[in-house]
């Protein structure tokens, strides 16, 4: 079997690397985080540079991602059929639930936020489209690992931090929880991964009804919950979402 | 002087292939576009899919790009200091204007869009961060040439479309309006770059004096502009908004 090119593989552990924690990084540090010889590094740290993937802090010499990268990744949205599907729906959605709307997609060992439709008030919020969320506590990510075999495998590899103490740990109680889902057809979060948040998402399925995504609302649990349950106008507005996106992409209605 | 490493350009000029143009493109097109062997451009495309750089679809087995870009491209914005300085300021211009506002930074020969806070009303608008405007014609890009040396010399190099019959296409004309830029401290555009659009835009500096980025709103020329000129008032709160980042970044009041 052929193998892969190994200096783009290191190019790309270093801009996972200054994705991360500190974000600015020295050239010793990259080397010794990724353990390469400083020219080995610096070789790749220059080519990245020369193609704006990375840039260098013209004070410090530090490295820092590239504006490229922004540029890619707007592009990468643009392709992005189930999202250009989407859009209407979720805006129909946003203000049929007065809550904020997210659309994601399965990312390495998460749900990749590819589209977001900010709650319909006048408040400040911040995009986070790009952004990740687990796998194992969100409504999004229960959804892709209860109806997609590759993000069940995935969730079962990930870390399972305990965002709250609501938060599901055990394998065994989450693959509960998946079955549940699968029998509704929604998953909930209820205070899993943020104090005071809850989420409702269903499944987006395409015209193989392969499991494509996920759309759910988020929003402060005293908004999302009555008397202690979800709301039910929530839940049917979520799925309907689910299923007109579903069949915008050519899923079947049965 | 060493040299950058081949597989890396190349690899990078694949992305930038399937960031344009067509956007899902097979094997035999990607490596007859760059010049290279099959095999040469599978090894790259397979490392590159491998990383989550590229995507291929199915059913086709066309290349696209993935969603790594899109995550890497959030976290770029998240290292952003002046887009993150700027946050507060702009959400105040787009409610004071009416209009939407876009913050941008020199990238290759463009303005890359790092921020854009919608215009607040109930309409349908597409975000674009991550998008890029021609250096030539738009507010933001006559700013950041009027004052930013490199952004002036990428301008010089850069093509010249007539967007529209009111482009500037000359070169000895645009240095008049970059001169213009200079002496007022603003930049417009009125239907240079789209029929029935008007923006204006501004410098911002930071702690050295240097040029960073430029703010700016654009709307409907009916609304921007007021019997043929541009609102002063609007131009007031560009400029207020552009200098109340600058000090944000510890840019002098002088």
């Amino acid at each position: 079997m052929a193998r892969n090119i190994q200096s783009l593989e290191r190019a790309a552990a270093m801009l996972r690397l200054l994705a991360g924690g500190e974000r600015r990084l020295g050239l010793s540090e990259i080397a010794s985080a990724l353990g390469l010889a400083k020219g080995t590094a610096h070789g790749i740290l220059r080519t990245l540079q020369a193609e704006g993937f990375v840039e260098q802090e013209s004070a410090s010499g530090r490295y820092q991602l590239g504006a490229e990268l922004l540029r890619l990744g707007n592009s990468y949205l643009d392709v992005h059929e189930l999202r250009a599907r989407a859009l209407v729906w979720t805006d129909d959605l946003a203000r049929s639930s007065g809550e904020s709307v997210y659309l994601g997609v399965l990312h390495q060992q998460g749900v990749l936020i590819v589209h977001h439709v900010f709650r319909p008030d006048d408040s400040r919020q911040v995009l986070e489209v790009g952004a990740m969320q687990p796998l194992h506590s969100t409504a999004l990510g229960k959804v892709l690992a209860a109806y997609d075999p590759v993000a069940h495998s995935e969730a079962a590899e990930a870390d399972w931090p305990a965002l709250t103490t609501r938060t599901v740990v055990d394998p065994d109680d989450f693959e509960g929880v998946l079955d549940i889902t699968r029998a509704r057809g929604y998953a909930s979060d209820v205070e899993e991964t943020w104090e005071g948040i809850a989420s409702v998402a269903a499944p987006i399925h395409d015209r193989r009804r392969m499991p494509v995504g996920a759309v759910g609302i988020t929003g402060a649990v005293e908004r999302v919950q009555k008397d202690g349950e979800l709301r039910p106008d929530l839940i049917a507005a979520v799925r309907d979402c689910a299923r007109a996106v579903s069949r915008d992409l050519g899923a079947g209605r049965f």
